[in-house]
């Protein structure tokens, strides 16, 4: 595998996650021979980083960790610009009010100048797929994003690899972790704001969870899979969109009582020649594939018409599995 | 992709859909530039032929089921020794009792010639794993079996293309069939020999389904999993096997009744540097992502050191799903 230069533009929890494995790497023998460099780091207020050639990753962490923040002062646009690198890894936390921006322009410019592009980053799959896609093709590079829906599970490369021949007829899963976290809470017969709370306590909602209870994260990551795996072009204002918040703890304990669990399912379908998505609250028998699914695990349902069903689950992810979702997008760079 | 001249060795059920899906090609818009060509067929008692040279994929099946047989005699391992072809693909049934042979003696013959081999037979993947693997890489050619275990959900391919980086710590699963579908049906209150018999009815169950009830298939497949995907070099019979011919309909009943169900669990571990593999019954909790395998359906579980825990699950599988797997194995073949 070649040597990749990285420009990591975000330096939150999976992108601290990524750098520690790198520091770590010894641990794991499927990374021998995986050689990558952190060139530059930046932030959005944490300040930004060219790092110093030869720095190890272990050291990286412990000068963020002592400071609190990054020496020096670029930001991320004029990094993605200017500085030398081979990939850009867009770690950004996504902008839904904005619709993926500014994440979108960091990825058009790293592509522009003939840069790899890795994105956890959802919103430039979700608002740009066919844009950001044909620029890369046009420039001989490529933008990869397997870290954006179910963390790292290697969703986007089973479409890619694993279902050859095959034409995705529909698909349907459980992608957003808070709502079903808060649904399970709920069934247990927390109200709705002290489910949220315990969601917030075990480090899984965010302190505003009204995206992930009103389906807008469910519909960002619906757009991604239906935009990569089925051809569509869609934005998620177009995804017929469902909340959670009117759900009441008495219908979810009386569905449970019934055998029955309520949960925010997402779906896209091919209708007339064009793809149609949702995010709905569905109450499902207790034997669905869906229905088991507990906490932040999350489920995709692929129906093929050659394979027929295939169901890939993620239990227990944690902030490892997305931060491999990076490392699998670099490994199949430094292969070409 | 590069056209494929194809010996078919067994014209069982899964070889017959195989051929049927080509003799359809135009109804799947992912098989565009899929080009191979059946030049030769051979079976164990129904005869063999030599395709005559352009004759389309639905006169071969009209003329097989027209006759009952086929119109040649050649025996398999003549017609693997002698004909011109590019890739075996060995459909004949599997073996216990012999070790998996005659089909491995089949594959070493094709790969001795420098052919290519795509296997829905388990018995070489099970007993002759790395000596095949070996010769093949010897050879510039490739062994391929995506077929042999949970029909073609892409198992192997998955595990080839989409856990780069990952070593596999354990994997479980359910993937026989008959016992599953067998123990379903004693949990609605049938005795083993008539669930057998429902199972049979269902057309899933064999006519002697012994090796199915005692763990023998299962233990097969995941020798075929641990020697794939663990670097394994196991056998089955050195899989810790156990039956669930003394399981009775009042123990699942009864497990049932305390929201539990009793399953035929394989599961392949690292211990001490070597992989350990046993078929058990275990009770499981509903809520256990074994727990809902219903009827045909096989799920696996892999257990990865960065990407954690990673579920599959194949419901209603058909043949046309044992069939796809044949065909991604040699979709790859094409792209060399």
């Amino acid at each position: 595998m070649a040597a990749l230069r990285l420009l990591l533009a975000g330096f939150g929890n999976v992108a601290q996650r990524f750098v520690e494995i790198l520091a770590d790497r010894q641990d794991y023998s499927g990374l021998a021979g995986f050689d990558v460099q952190v060139v530059a780091i930046t932030t959005g207020s944490h300040g930004a980083w060219s790092v110093p050639v030869g720095l190890e990753p272990a050291s990286i962490l412990e000068e963020y960790r002592a400071q609190g923040r990054l020496p020096d002062k670029i930001d991320t646009l004029n990094a993605v610009r200017t500085l030398d690198y081979d990939v850009l890894v867009e770690l950004s936390p996504l902008n839904i009010a904005r619709k993926g921006e500014p994440a979108i322009s960091h990825v058009r410019e790293a592509l522009l100048r003939g840069r790899h592009v890795v994105s956890a980053n959802k919103g430039p799959v979700a608002w740009a797929y066919r844009e950001l896609q044909d620029l890369a093709r046009a420039k001989g590079v490529r933008f990869l994003h397997e870290a954006t829906v179910m963390d790292g599970a290697p969703i986007f490369n089973l479409g890619r690899h694993c279902l050859r021949g095959n034409k995705i007829l529909r698909l349907d899963g459980i992608l957003n972790s808070t709502s079903n976290v808060v649904l399970c809470e709920m069934e247990r017969g927390l109200s709705l704001p002290e489910a949220v709370k315990k969601a917030q306590a075990m480090g899984i909602a965010e302190a505003d969870p009204s995206a992930d209870l009103a389906g807008w994260d469910a519909a960002v990551k619906l757009t991604a899979l239906a935009n990569a795996l089925m051809e569509a072009d869609l934005t998620p204002e177009r995804i017929d969109r469902h909340s959670i918040e009117h759900i009441t703890m008495e219908e979810l304990v009386s569905a449970l009582s019934r055998g029955r669990r309520i949960k925010m399912v997402c779906e896209a379908e091919r209708v007339d020649g064009t793809v149609r998505g949702s995010v709905t609250i569905h109450e499902l028998p207790r034997e669905h594939p869906f229905a088991r699914m507990e906490g932040a695990g999350s489920v995709l349902r692929l129906h093929t018409d050659l394979l027929g069903k295939l169901v890939i689950a993620e239990d227990e992810p944690d902030l490892s599995t997305t931060a491999y979702g990076v490392i699998i997008d670099l490994m199949n760079l430094a292969d070409r």
